[in-house]
């Protein structure tokens, strides 16, 4: 299978289980309509795709079926509860999201806030209930939910989206842009990287290198996503083009130009493609870097 | 020490670790600030006491120092979390809590969504971190993670949000009443109980009891919660009166009356305090039953 299909595949894969772990009473059938339409609605899955995989450069094994599969759909939980709060009419006011309408504009603003807060608690929930019934090692469980949860609180993805805010104004430096995009971007990517490691059995030696393979692919990323902002279209996209400048957000185009931008994301993804060196058959790992670095969605 | 003394000196010891606990880096100070105005804003702290309260009732110790206090901890945020975006504009409305404005008239919604993400967050955090470095085995720590995460999520506290909102209206009947009761606040007070029942090393007869206590006692704190949500003052409360009324919200008032409602509360009670007399030493639980159904704010 060559590296595309693969991806596919694993997107197909990723799919299923977030299909098959969001549903709830019937009762609240009409709630549960709500949040399966933000988390289901595509995207790329490159949180739990990166998850998955560095469990398998780890592990030698395929994660599909394990516990592996259930941290990668609580990182995506969390990482669509971060979309649906962030779209907010309070925060970007974006009104797409992944092709379609987003949470608030569809459903109304509290059961988008409500839906974002119940992908949230559903990702912990997961880790407590599924991860633990899935025989990995509990002291492993706590380890890999010790990273994620760090990623996603206040020194992670939350303070990446207060520092964005205030970012507002065309005033931010590039210091602080990077550290914003570290924190609501990288901190998640990282993440999932050494939850991977850890699920799978590595050290701290291999946790350092899918950190590093993740901050690079991570900071390539978030430079890839302002590139797109200003030069992608709403249909690649699946969201609303030119939001930054709309919420006057400094971004990395702002502060170095489209051309270096494109050649920081160039040097980052090799230097992702670098740290993977270590681990046994990282070809799909080298791949993925350079094919997110090329995206035009 | 007499009861009233032991519960303020209780609530001390849970402010001075929530203190503790939610302190933040520097580059966050200004955030931290926000989640600390509502964390540390006072209340009644009851589900940390209880789950601290049934910690001491099955292992004849007192939690203020191990790893029962960081669960307790990890409650109340869970509970403020719920309380900053319950209020916001497009849920209740709510300009007032615990004496003082809410968190989006004070620091603006976006600021008040992102608190309660980063107190969400943190209380799965401290679990995933504090507890396992408490000395508690990781298995009891899963176990007690997923009755919290249970209790807060969909099935729990969200689902009670959403059933609440779809409430108003004036439409619903006593089953539905009592169902979003049950969610909204004996799904955490449940949790709670059953979590310190678990941290003490207790089996599925005290769980059961500790369970049964809560939903009596919650169910009977939230038919008082709606009398004084009419009779109360604003003054005692330290939140807006009569809100039920202005957002058309159908409460146990509503359908009982005031007077029947006061005597479902002294059932429940004495039903509550039925459910701890196999626990030695239950003294403070049953008059924490009794004076939570007396009060006046």
């Amino acid at each position: 299978m060559d590296y595309l299909s693969e991806f596919n595949s694993n997107i197909a894969h990723i799919n299923k289980s977030l299909d098959m772990y969001f549903r709830d009473s019937d009762m609240l059938e009409d709630f549960s309509r709500v949040v399966r339409y933000s988390l289901l609605a595509g995207g790329k899955r490159v949180r739990p795709m990166l998850l998955l995989e560095f469990y398998k450069l780890q592990s030698g094994m395929s994660g599909y079926g394990g516990g592996a599969m259930i941290f990668a759909c609580a990182v995506e939980m969390i990482h669509t509860y971060s979309l649906i709060h962030d779209d907010l009419p309070c925060m970007d006011n974006d009104d797409y999201r992944r092709g379609q309408l987003t949470s608030h504009k569809k459903f109304g603003e509290a059961r988008a806030v409500l839906a974002g807060d119940a992908l949230l608690n559903k990702a912990f929930e997961l880790i407590f209930t599924e991860a633990a019934g899935s025989g990995i090692p509990a002291e492993i469980i706590l380890e890999a939910g010790k990273v994620i949860s760090a990623a996603s609180g206040s020194r992670g993805m939350v303070g990446g989206q207060i520092l964005d805010m205030e970012n507002e104004g065309f005033s931010a430096g590039p210091q602080r842009v990077e550290i914003t995009s570290e924190l609501k971007t990288g901190a998640l990517f990282s993440a999932a990287c050494e939850c991977g490691v850890i699920l799978g059995g590595g050290g701290v030696q291999e946790r350092e290198a899918a950190k590093r393979y993740a901050r690079d692919t991570g900071l390539a990323f978030q430079i890839m996503d302002d590139i797109l902002n200003v030069e992608g279209t709403k249909e690649n996209m699946g969201k609303s083009i030119g939001s930054d400048k709309a919420n006057r957000k400094v971004t990395f185009v702002d502060i170095y130009g489209a051309a270096e931008c494109k050649s920081k994301v160039s040097q980052l993804t090799a230097s992702a493609q670098k740290a993977v060196s270590g681990f046994r058959d990282s070809g799909y790992a080298v791949w993925l870097s350079g094919f997110l670095s090329e995206r035009n969605r």
